[in-house]
């Protein structure tokens, strides 16, 4: 048993370099977000660029804490799990607090070790003025 | 440390899950390479359309053999990981035999358990007159 697990272990380890290459290689900005506690769990570079601060910063901070326009963050991590438990979900529109830009947010959500899990998509959601979008 | 290793396998368990689904809700084509055999490892569903063929099918087989416009596949392997190890890359063109689409190929590469690996992101070059590329 001990020797399957390790065996387990290791191929579990290649997931983890592969998930983080994955992060850090798509095009797409992503924010996983705890569905019990709202907190962010990761973030890849695109998205903290587009949250306007960094990806230390931002990882275990309230989500709803980047949004400007997030009144009550128990309302928007109810309004996150109820629009990616729909079928087809409408992207939820927010304006970020640091960088002052509306964004779509589309919400997926998945199990993992018994806990609820979101995955975010976020993009820009109108032309900013701002250029370092596109810069990198 | 059994119980430690249990506590690693644990937390390993959930990059294992993000990294599924992470895979499935990129709209990117993503398409892990060994760079050693030249076998693919992992793709995305959008992968697999663009190349024209299923996941499954895809799985272990041979990357060249999905364009048609690769005649030498050692060659083909070495020319993805020369460009990966360049500093400012150049996306690779080929065709795809299935689908005969003109592609384009950026590759990464990065070490895991010992073996290096090619991460791909494969887009479609020129525009296709199949319609079968936004339809999902």
């Amino acid at each position: 048993a001990q020797i399957a697990l390790e065996r387990d272990y290791e191929a579990q380890r290649e997931f983890d370099t592969r998930y983080r290459v994955l992060m850090e290689t798509t095009e797409d900005a992503f924010v996983f977000v705890s569905a019990t506690t709202g907190k962010v769990i990761d973030l890849n570079r695109k998205a903290a660029k587009i949250l306007g601060g960094n990806r230390e910063d931002i990882t275990g901070s309230a989500f709803s804490q980047a949004f400007g326009s997030v009144q009550n963050a128990a309302d928007f991590l109810t309004t996150l799990s109820e629009t990616a438990n729909t079928d087809a979900p409408k992207p939820i529109q927010a304006k970020t607090r640091n960088s002052n830009k509306q964004v779509m947010i589309a919400p997926k959500i998945f199990r993992v070790s018994g806990e609820s899990v979101l995955l975010c998509m976020v993009s820009v959601g109108e032309k900013s003025t701002a250029s370092n979008e596109t810069a990198n």
